[in-house]
């Protein structure tokens, strides 16, 4: 086996653990009876809008960060990023003293691109239908110097993301089912890597926008395929293709696939809002959208799921949501007309 | 000194404390970098919207129930609430197998109707600008028996409610000044007290609608006088007079009283929503809102923060931002032509 087969494994999560220790949030795992009921199961709620930067994105960034060299660190870190994962590398390279330059969607929320430039780095930004995010922060590379730390294909970036499953696990040692939100797979992949070694009979289930089925296209494939680009509200995930390296781990570890309509995932963020008492953005919410409307399959497990995070602000929000009434509404009136 | 002239002290705190202990949720202080930017000095929220039923009320009521005898738990307990206390009552009632009855304003939001009555108690609804809820909840009394609890004016209850005061200085003992919402007057009362033996330097900032200033004026005139009903966005905070056992205890404990407009709360709520990540009806949100809008009298001092419940949905939110944006541009723009 070369150096490039070799894939993420519970060694490397434990080890990305280890750094976060004392650094990352353990963020609280969180439960309510109405949501249990809701979705007729035991619905165990890993809160990673609680961590650093507002999403579990934290993890994977430092932990990528820290594992360079001492002269790696000192030329700087650069990547693209719809926005929380520019907002953990922001903040990661600024606990290590080190430059951060983050390539961003001219679209992406202000609030996001706020808190990336507020954490101190620079931000670069590009018109998301047209150019090419990674080739961008290629060439930031190839001009300036620096680490491209993508978002999510890498390895130490998995191995941090693997450490929410590690904690969850931890907190929750008997769930049955982890329900995890799917936009470039690393996520997915770290936490399926750590879910599946500490409980080899867990069903780890993958939670993507219906409108762009990336993985489930792929697993079906066998290869990594791409969609076309269709916005969604959930801007966190809107990524065309799975990545090379978290594909091959999760057409390995990946048990299920489910498709969410934007309207589910919105009504999701309500629910949260309600039951629990949490923010959370609609990317963040997809898994507990995906658990709420796949039909009680789950029917009175142990469910674990991760909410991913939260940097929509409140107002942007409830815009986002009123356009999707509105969208539906015109949608049932010219159907009524027909 | 008489019976009725003895106020509830730190003893009777502490012996509600160990009653609810296990019972209660001991909940979390929260902290935010940018909320300390934003309000200039060290914010420590105490986040009661993780309570059992959502707000702070579970604690008094559980402690006025729980205080009962086997005779009187038998006959049942009755109140009058708009929402947040008659859950709380439901909820500690059905844990100590005692019947229940919620005296709740026709008005009150669905989502508070509907929670008292899933927790299994009777609710009878009036007319909140016409009826005496006292009244009805008295005459029930008369009919059928039972214990009246009501939701502020009550030694259990403010005994109760001064274990968030006592948690809060335990979990953060440091404290300079303490900032909570007023409607009735308990939760101030009880937390005052805790506050005031555990920390005699600590200034209590107490915070109530502007519309609403029931408290400053009593605390002028020294004794209570009511002003009349406003409707404002603070549903749960809308009381026309202080109790009489409330005001006797905040007459000698509350150092400061600030009066907060509907917008200042409702922006808070978005403030805790997107910087805290947590949810927060406008009237929990009160003492925030306070702290945002004061001017900064507090500068570099550790400000507890009492966040007392969210148990407003978050569509109804919306709404009613809606409603205050919408009157706030029609008052503007009928300025504008005159």
């Amino acid at each position: 086996m070369t150096a490039a087969d070799r894939v993420v494994g519970i060694d490397d999560v434990r080890v990305a653990a280890g750094r976060l220790s004392g650094v990352a949030i353990r963020t609280p795992v969180m439960r309510s009876d109405l949501l249990d009921e809701l979705c007729g199961c035991r619905v165990h709620l890993k809160a990673e809008m609680f961590q650093r930067t507002g999403s579990f994105k934290f993890r994977g960034a430092y932990n990528a960060v820290v594992s360079l060299t001492p002269e790696q660190q000192a030329a700087g870190v650069v990547t693209y990023s719809s926005g929380n994962h520019g907002q953990a590398l922001a903040c990661a390279a600024t606990l290590l003293g080190v430059a951060a330059t983050v390539v961003m969607p001219a679209d992406a929320p202000t609030m996001k691109v706020d808190a990336v430039r507020r954490l101190g780095a620079e931000v670069v930004t590009y018109d998301r239908t047209s150019a090419d995010r990674a080739g961008i922060a290629q060439q930031i590379v190839a001009e300036r110097g620096g680490t491209l730390i993508p978002p999510y294909d890498h390895d130490d970036v998995i191995a941090g993301q693997g450490t929410v499953a590690l904690e969850l696990l931890e907190q929750v040692p008997g769930l049955d089912a982890l329900m995890v939100p799917v936009g470039g797979g690393g996520l997915i992949a770290g936490c399926a890597t750590a879910a599946k070694a500490l409980a080899p009979g867990i069903e780890v289930i993958g939670v993507e926008p219906a409108a762009m089925p990336r993985l489930a296209r792929s697993l079906d494939a066998g290869r990594p395929v791409g969609v076309p680009f269709v916005p969604t509200v959930a801007d966190a995930l809107q990524t065309v293709a799975p990545g090379e390296r978290t594909f091959t781990i999760n057409a390995r570890l990946v048990d299920t696939m489910v498709g969410v309509a934007d309207v589910a995932m919105v009504d999701a963020v309500v629910i949260l809002s309600d039951l629990v008492k949490v923010a959370c953005e609609p990317s963040g919410a997809a898994a507990l959208a995906g658990l709420l409307t796949s039909g009680a399959p789950l029917q009175g497990l142990d469910v674990g799921v991760v909410l991913s995070g939260a940097n929509l602000g409140l107002v942007d929000f409830v815009a986002r949501r009123q356009q999707l009434l509105d969208a539906t509404a015109a949608r049932s009136s010219s159907m009524g007309r027909t």
